[in-house]
């Protein structure tokens, strides 16, 4: 993407490669789903028919190199909120209340506070969403994370209440929800970008504000259709929850980009394609809504289109 | 535990700690908790109670550094299968069939053949459990995992599909179900044992044996209570599915030790204490059965006795 600015590969992130190894696995995967996986990787969550009826919806996270920021700055509490609140967004666009919570915590050498704090975050976040924080597996790798690094993973399971919604169609309006930051994508570019600087509490609280959870807002709108903007961004994750022949349109003036974004942009002299394809640029969850469910004050900010060309999101 | 021997803690896995601070955190668990939650931090899976009916087991588990020996064997798809059957076999003490499992898997630069290979391992596993691969994370973390490192976490969950087992009792017989080596405990002592040594492809071959999975064994014997033989050894794991006040006396002479702990032992010059606290020693599951109950051919390794002291288990 040109030899100025980073791209995401060069920060160590290749989500094409990834989709490639994906699609080669998929048969695989598929060999190991009978009738009750309702359908294969679905766009946020793995949906499971129960024996006795009844619809699970489950997903796996993990935070990213946001546990970098995290470690650099003593502050890990957020990041078990970040992991939570990743988690109960994904099957929330299937429309799941969130039933429990399990982690995977590995590290070099286990430290109780970074420990402890971690499971407060967690703990806060799950008694929010009315979840259970179920149980979890820790696990000290010495050899693997370096003394003071640790990784983070989550896995939800909820319960699908509504089902049936009905389809996504032309004219439809696309509602945005403000994020407040980078969420917990995109962090192996922004910390490159910033390698080198000095964090001050500014920046560095912008980096670490924590992932903000959809849940009530998604039981307050009648909602077709919903895309969490994690990796890959706006035009990595919208068109997962569109119909075929489906494309949107969006005016990127009809929100604010929280200030962190620019900062980036401007310090990797990083280019548009680099942008969006990576950051949720202020947009946390789009929602497809029939034009006249669209609630007073809500934030529009596109539409459903007819997919035109190649590219399935255009922002003007 | 001696200066001359390596302790289990020196090897960089301190078991102790880690109660500790899960003591410290376990009240802010259980205010997530409801009455949804069968038992709190169960045994070995995580119990809940659906809306409409129905327990479901779930748990959480990583294949600690056996990853660095495959690593550096260049094998990978055992690891898939330890995952996946590390977690089987978790649910399986609770009496559950599972449904799905999904994975998080973290690396510093996708490789694909890693990749497809851990895939492959997973599928498999997944298929004879008759469990579906519902999905999973892929996180590329340049600076959190070296070039060519990686973690592996498996989340599962299963249907309990009988409830209300009989009490355990004094008296009740102890069965044994073989393991075929470390299963996925204790690599961070086996590979400190090992440093600077090369490692011929016997010695791989038993490191990388895979975790085997109990889920026929269990449906074929009318058990108490099993206790999965992980991290802690058999002292560690066997006494969390006796009721308070039981413990249990195992004739070590009843069955046979796989050779790969010998050798352990013997270059780690390992005193009893640290083997026994560490490795499973060739029993990866234990069941506690009614006498009347122990099937023709069943390895009877010991049985439920009343605590007579602090140690809950007393090998002879």
């Amino acid at each position: 993407m040109g030899g100025e600015g980073l791209s995401y590969a060069a920060a160590g992130v290749d989500i094409e490669a990834y989709e490639r190894v994906l699609e080669r696995v998929k048969p695989l995967i598929a060999a190991t789903q009978g009738a009750e996986v309702a359908q294969g990787i679905g766009p946020f969550a793995g949906l499971y028919e129960l024996p006795g009826g009844g619809r699970l919806a489950a997903s796996a996270d993990g935070v990213g190199t946001k546990i970098k920021v995290a470690i650099a700055a003593g502050q890990h509490r957020g990041i078990g909120v970040d992991i939570v609140n990743h988690c109960v967004n994904d099957i929330a666009t299937a429309g799941a209340r969130p039933l429990f919570f399990l982690d995977y915590f590995a590290t070099g050498k286990l430290d109780p506070e970074v420990f402890s704090q971690l499971i407060e975050g967690m703990a806060d976040a799950c008694r929010v969403a009315g979840c259970a924080l179920l149980g979890g597996e820790t696990a000290e790798m010495p050899g693997v994370y370096a003394l003071g690094d640790y990784d983070l993973a989550g896995f939800i399971v909820g319960l699908v209440e509504e089902r049936g919604r009905p389809a996504v169609a032309e004219g439809d309006v696309l509602l945005g929800l403000a994020s407040n930051g980078l969420h917990t994508n995109g962090y192996s570019l922004a910390r490159k970008v910033f390698e080198g600087a000095t964090l001050d509490s500014t920046l560095t609280n912008e980096l670490l504000a924590t992932h903000t959870s959809y849940l009530d807002d998604l039981k307050g709108i009648r909602w077709k259709a919903a895309a969490h903007i994690t990796g890959g961004g706006i035009s990595g994750n919208l068109p997962r929850c569109l119909p075929d022949g489906l494309g949107a349109r969006l005016d990127t003036r009809s929100w604010t980009v929280p200030p962190i974004f620019e900062k980036i942009r401007k310090r990797g002299r990083l280019s548009d394609d680099e942008m969006w394809g990576t950051f949720n640029m202020g947009l946390g969850m789009i929602l497809a809504v029939d034009r006249k469910d669209v609630p007073k004050g809500a934030m529009v900010v596109g539409e459903v289109v007819a997919q035109a060309g190649p590219d399935r999101v255009i922002l003007r």
